[in-house]
């Protein structure tokens, strides 16, 4: 597994009230919205920062943190649904927890989750519609 | 404020554990490590992911999440203490709870952290020791 992270992940209570933050409140650009789902921005050459209803993303995640805990997931994306089934056994053997094995989602991807030793979320991912280009502008 | 993300911090609670996931077991490369303190990993064009005792985490930080939350720092840098105070300002003037108004830490940098409105943090951070070259490295 390379040292990687595609996107940042934050559950959201409310997608409308991260866009009055994010976007009318910070001036951020919005790169695609599906409105009170998901808002994308692009962050960094390459790197996608996800404002995402929490409970769907626990919901796609297989997990439900506890009340009040803020629930994040870092990113690492792969060319192909084999990719994320060989990344999925690295971590594994590296010692992760595997919280979610790979399953194909309805928007079309193929992802999986693990945990680290304290927890943290990581998804593996082959996502048919993501790419990026040269300068590290993404597309959705 | 500028859409980056410079850090993203995971508060651990034994960075020799993450070491042992991160470095001997996924095989990512260390950048720079204080043993027992903090490992840090170049994860991206200018992006760090930085492994950082919990408690020395929520020390700095000024706030101690309750046992078993996960904390976690989104961290945006810029080039002088000026402009840590004026980012500070736009969060706030943008609906952020200010957690912790910008100080000169020990260890040489001015930072700041405010809570977006599901209370994820970020740290607005002046950081001395900090550069990107033109090919995204990092030194820290």
């Amino acid at each position: 597994m390379e040292p990687r992270v595609d996107f940042i992940s934050l559950g959201v209570r409310s997608v409308d009230r991260s866009r009055a933050f994010y976007i009318d409140g910070l001036g951020w650009p919005v790169h695609r919205e599906v409105a009170g789902e998901v808002l994308f921005i692009q962050v960094n050459h390459g790197l996608v920062l996800s404002l995402w209803d929490a409970r769907q993303m626990q919901a796609e995640a297989g997990v439900s943190p506890p009340d009040g805990v803020p629930c994040i997931t870092l990113s690492h994306n792969l060319a192909s649904a084999g990719d994320v089934d060989r990344v999925m056994e690295e971590a594994a053997a590296a010692g992760a927890a595997i919280i979610a094995e790979p399953v194909t989602q309805p928007w079309g991807g193929y992802t999986g989750y693990f945990a680290d030793p304290d927890g943290f979320r990581w998804e593996v991912a082959y996502n048919p519609t993501w790419t990026v280009d040269d300068a590290g502008t993404v597309t959705v």
